[in-house]
């Protein structure tokens, strides 16, 4: 799956102890271009590993795919060294689809306004609405507490190098089900919900983690997965608000201790 | 410019202290548009305000401008009611140049793998290898130090929302040039660097700092921006580091209190 750490000879300099040469582990980033047989949907910077899971979990996010099935090959290209180039054939007709030509979902609507970006998302066939807005899972506040810990638990790779963010798809009874690392938040939501669609695991009663913020992008992502609940470290952004609260995601920010604040669709927290 | 702050009603909730209906200050994620003559280029997600500076940062880290005389007009498009769209005027042929319709930059140089992500750099002609390694600007180790408290002295939003992160440009001798907030890291750089370009001002003495961790993207956009130092708060990539080394970038990583780590180019850093 490629390395997700290097090492690197650096200087460390300490004002009051003086300075030492040492190596330093860090995390990988490398590109990832995504082709649909053989045109480019899109490159992203990611850390190597679980790749099928990134393309799978993206293409849902974009709203190319909806079910595991929509894939009927996903391999990495074999005229390169590196694991780099991934290919996919999907069910519907060759090429990127038309819808996704001009601009994925994540890059704006139409740039005009937040709003045209969140009826980007609601006019997509994939995000269901009825599903998402009527999942009536409900979670303890005291359980959204303890999912940070949980998390940071499954993070082997921050341990290592600190620069890296992590996604987590939690059971309603807080269990993990699955927790992915990558140098870019996007990029470890797409794994796990990538891996939800590959497992074809149910995600109306998941609560999805983040070590982040939380942005637009990341609401999107959770949504078009199906998943209701979206809890985050630090803060949201205006949008990652407008659009939780429009999709009828509940998103809690500020996971931090025994405090969180709810952001919209509060009814699925459980007061202690 | 666009309110860069707004306020939404939350639940907060203290699993000790019992739970409080408040009002609560988030930073302002909204598209930004960057139109060449009537042809999209791009859509970023970004914190209002600063979007001229942010648009010529962007189009000097993708090698289409290198002066702001390729710039021969920068507005906000009159036909909408939001100011989202920006429309630029290139002194070069109308639209989008042929060399960034396929793919930014920063969308990887061609997938294989990071090696020709910095070689896409090396190869583009506002990239000025000579003038970036033969920088022989020195920055006491001391003064790097205190960028960290300089730049969060310089953050309005931070203050009030938590949720965005900082860019700063800084003189040899530590003074702040300017200092721009936003929801996304890349989008701060980008206001700084092509505040820098607008203004004329020459970057070959200057220390770039972030807020944050140290990706490829943020290595390119000081590279492409002439500016010979970048210090950041937390943890660099692999491929940042790789990036910086090739092209002539001094990266210093964990500048935290009174460590720091010199990643790369280690003769810029006087030590105590």
């Amino acid at each position: 799956m490629g390395r997700i750490t290097s090492r690197h000879k650096v200087l460390r300099i300490d004002l009051d102890r003086g300075s030492t040469s040492r190596v330093e582990t860090v995390a990988v980033e490398e590109p990832l271009e995504i082709r649909i047989d053989d045109e480019v949907l899109t490159v992203t910077m990611r850390t190597p590993g679980h790749d099928i899971e990134l393309a799978h979990g993206l293409l849902l996010a974009e709203g190319i795919i909806s079910t595991r099935e929509d894939v009927l090959v996903a391999r990495y290209c074999v005229d390169t060294t590196e694991m780099n180039v991934l290919q996919l054939q999907l069910r519907t007709a060759p090429g990127v689809p038309a819808t996704a030509q001009r601009r994925l979902i994540s890059h704006g609507g139409c740039g005009l306004c937040g709003k045209t970006s969140i009826d980007a998302i609601t006019e997509s066939p994939v995000y269901d609405a009825a599903a998402l807005t009527g999942a009536d899972v409900r979670v303890p506040a005291g359980r959204i507490a303890q999912l940070p810990e949980l998390l940071r638990a499954g993070q082997d790779v921050f341990d290592r190098t600190g620069g890296v963010h992590a996604a987590g798809l939690f059971g309603a009874s807080g269990d993990a089900l699955v927790i992915r690392e990558d140098i870019g938040r996007h990029n470890a939501v797409d794994k796990i919900t990538g891996w939800a669609l590959l497992q074809g695991r149910r995600t109306a009663e998941c609560v999805a983690m983040v070590s982040s913020r939380a942005s637009f992008e990341i609401v999107q992502k959770v949504a078009m997965a199906g998943i209701p609940v979206l809890a985050c470290v630090s803060a949201p952004s205006s949008l990652a608000i407008e659009a939780a609260d429009r999709l009828g995601v509940t998103l809690v920010a500020y996971t931090r201790g025994h405090r969180m604040t709810v952001c919209s669709h509060p009814d699925r927290v459980v007061l202690p």
